[in-house]
C-alpha cells in the first residue's frame, strides 16, 4: 500500500500536481441509497405530479452537486464535466430509493468524487423532501461502482 | 402520515412558508461513517502530521459544507447557523472513521439538513484524501441522531 | 424624483445602510415570460415525463437564484427568504410559458430582486432546455407584479 | 423538428454528454433592454460619477454572471470563457438602455446561455440601482443576436 | 491572553457557539494599500473614463467580497451585513491607493472579517487591472482601523 | 509603459479575450504575511494539537480561494488549476507567519492572481482564528514572488 498522496512530504494537504498526467476520457459512476418506511416511498412513487418533482428536484441538486465538486471537497482539481446523468430506482425490498450517478470527462484526473458528490447530496435532497413525514431515514451505500480512463485503467466494484 | 410538505397543492416543489413559524433555538446533530480497509485507517490515525491535516481538511470541509446547505439542498431555506462542530471516532471494528456533526441556530426551521450535509461532505472529503490507496471505501449511517427546538420538541434516533 | 440610493454623495456604488430600517413582513412577486414556436410549446407541454423534467428543472433554477440574489446582483442586501414558489403557465396566444415568482420574508430590504431574479433565471432555464430545437426564443416582460410590506406599502404594478 | 436533447429517453432531465463533440472556437451575443422614465434615464446618464458607477456596477455584474452560467442554469456545462464584454448602449426612444453582451471560448459547447445570462443580470443591477426612482421599469429584447462556430455554424438572429 | 477560541479543548478548529450573544448594532472598518510605480498610479487616476471602471470594479469586487466572506473564511459565522462601503485614496507618496471598507450589521458577532476580506479583495482587483504594466506592485497594510458594538466596546487601532 | 490592458478603447472593464494565447505550463508562486504578537505567535507553533488545526484549517481556505479567483476578481479568467500548495513559517524575527503559496496550470493565462488570492486568504483566516487574542495583527507583503511560463518567460521578483 503506498502513501497518501493528498499530503505532502511533511505530511501537510496540498492539491497534487496533475499537469504531467495525460488527459484521456474518463468516466466514473457512483451510488448512494435511501432507506425509508414503505408509506414515505409510495408517496413518492405514486401521484403523477409528485413523483416528477420529487425526483426531478433530487435529480437536478445531484446533476448541480457534481459540477460544484472541487468548491465542496477541499483537495479536488477543478474539472469540466462533460456529462452527468442521475438515476432513481425505487426499491420496495429496502424499502427507498437507490440513487445511480454517471460523471464523463476528458481530463488529467478522475471522476469518482464527482459521482460519489452527485449521488449524496441527491439522496440528501430526497431526505429533505420527505423529512416532515418520516423522522428515520438513512442514507447509505454511498460508493464507486465503476471507473474507466486514466492510467490505472477499467475498474469496477467487487462486493 | 401526512403530505410532503414541499410539495405543493398541484404537487410542485416550492420553498415552503416558514415566515409565521416562531423563532426558537434549534440544536440537530447527525452521524455517518466511512468504512475502509484497516490499513487504510491506520495511516490516518498514525503519524502526527498526517491524522493533524487528513481530519482536519474534512472537518473544515464538513463545516463549510453546512454553511453551504440552501445552496447545495434546493429548497432548504438560508439560515444562520449560530454553531457547528464535526467529530471524527476512529473505529477499528468497522474498520473507519465515524463522523459527528452538531449544528444549531435561532431560527425558524430545523438545522439537521445542515448536520447532515455537513457529514456527509466530512465523510467524502476523507473518501478523496484515502481514495488513492483504498478503492473500495463505503460511506453511510448518515443519519439525524438527535433534534432539539421547534414546534416538535426534543427527538432522539431510537435504533 | 429622489437621487439614486445606491450611490454615495460623490456617485459611487455602495451597499445602503439599512440597519435602521424596520423589520416588517414583506413579499413581492415578478414575472416573466418566454416566447417560442408553438411546436416549441407543445413539446414541452405534452407527454407526462417531459413536462414533469422541464417544468420541475426550470423551477428549481428560480428558486435556487433567488436564494443566490445577494451573491450575484452586487448591491443587494443578504436576507433570508422564508418563502419562494414559482409557478408556470403555458400561454398558446403567446405563444410560450409565463413565469410567477413569488418571495417573502420578515427582513429590513423588499424582496422584488429576489422575485425578478428567479423568474430571470426560470425563464433561461427553459430557454437552455429548448435551444436545440427552436434558435428564435425570447425573453421578455420582466417586470415587479406586486409588492406588500415596507415604509412605502402596498403597490400594484398599473400596466 | 427533433427532440429536446436535455431530456433523456425516459423525458428525464440529464446533462448532455458533449465529449464526442470537436473543440472549436465559439462566439455568441446576446442582448437584453430595460424601459425606465425618461427621467431615470437622465439620472444614469448624466453627471461624470453617476455614470462611471451605475454602469460600471451592472458591466462588473453582467461578466461575473456570465462566469456563473453553469452554477446557474442546471443542465449547462462548465466551460472556461476566454473573452467577455458587457456594453450600454442609451437609448432615448425606448427610453432606457439596451445591454450587448458577447462570450468566447474554445470549447464543445455554444456559449449563447453564457450571453444571455449576462445580459439578464447586467439588465437586472440596472433595474436594482434604479428601483428607489422608478418602479415601473420592463426587461425585455432577451435574445440570441448572434452565434458562431460548432456545428450548425455561423447564425444571425432575422428580426 | 486567554485562548484561541476557535479551537476547542482537544485543539479542534469549530465554528463557535455565538448563540448566546446578545444581538448589538456592530460595526467595523478596515484598511489595505496597494503601492505601485507612479506611473501605474497615474494611469488610474487620470482619464475620466479608466478611472470610473478601474475603481468601480475593484469597489464592486470589495462589496461582494465582504458579503462571501462566511464562505472563504472557514469558521466565519454566516451573517447579514446592513452596510458596505469601500474607499479608495490615492497617494502619491506611497505611490499607489489606500482602501478602506466599512462594514455595519445587527448581529452577534463583530464584522472586521468582512471588512478585512473586501479591503483585502479591492487590493487584489486593483493589482489584477494594473499587473501588465507593473510587475512589482507590493499589497499590504491590512489591519482593522476600528471596532464598535459588541461585548468588547469601542476600539480604535493604535499605530 | 503600456496601457491597462483590462479596460477597452473606451476605457470600461472587459475580460480581455486570451483565446489566441497559446496553452503553455504556467506556475506562479506568491508570499503573504501575518504579524502579530510574540505570544500569539508561541500559542499557534506550540501545541501539537493546536498547530495542527490553526495552520491546517488557514491552508485549505488558501487552497479554496486559490480555486476560487475568478469567482472572486471580476476579470479573471475561468481556469483549472493543476496544483496548489500553501506553506507557512514562522518567523520569531517578525513575530508572525509567512505565506508562500504555489499555483500550476497549462492554460492561457498566467496563474500568479490565483496564488496572490490563496496568500491572502490563509493570512486572513490566521488573523480570524487568533483576533480574540490579538487585536493588532497586520497582513502585508502580499506580492508575487516568481513567475514561469506565457510569452513574457521567467520572472523573479527583485526586492
Amino acid at each position: 500500500m503506498s502513501e497518501l498522496t493528498h499530503l505532502d512530504a511533511k505530511g501537510q494537504a496540498h492539491m497534487v500536481d496533475v499537469s504531467a498526467k495525460s488527459v484521456t476520457a474518463r468516466t466514473a459512476s457512483a451510488s448512494a441509497s435511501i432507506t425509508m418506511q414503505a408509506a414515505t416511498l409510495k408517496m413518492i412513487v405514486e401521484g403523477r405530479h409528485a413523483k416528477g418533482d420529487v425526483l426531478a428536484t433530487a435529480r437536478i441538486a445531484g446533476i448541480q452537486a457534481a459540477k460544484r465538486t472541487p468548491d465542496l471537497i477541499p483537495l479536488c482539481h477543478p474539472l469540466m464535466l462533460s456529462k452527468v446523468s442521475v438515476e432513481f430506482e425505487p426499491d420496495t425490498a429496502l424499502p427507498g430509493i437507490r440513487v445511480l450517478v454517471t460523471c464523463k470527462l476528458a481530463g488529467q484526473t478522475g471522476v469518482e468524487m464527482e459521482a460519489l458528490t452527485g449521488a449524496s447530496v441527491a439522496a440528501l435532497t430526497l431526505y429533505d423532501m420527505c423529512k416532515a413525514v418520516d423522522k428515520t431515514m438513512l442514507i447509505g451505500d454511498i460508493r464507486v461502482l465503476t471507473k474507466q480512463g486514466g492510467k490505472s485503467g477499467d475498474w469496477v466494484f467487487d462486493a
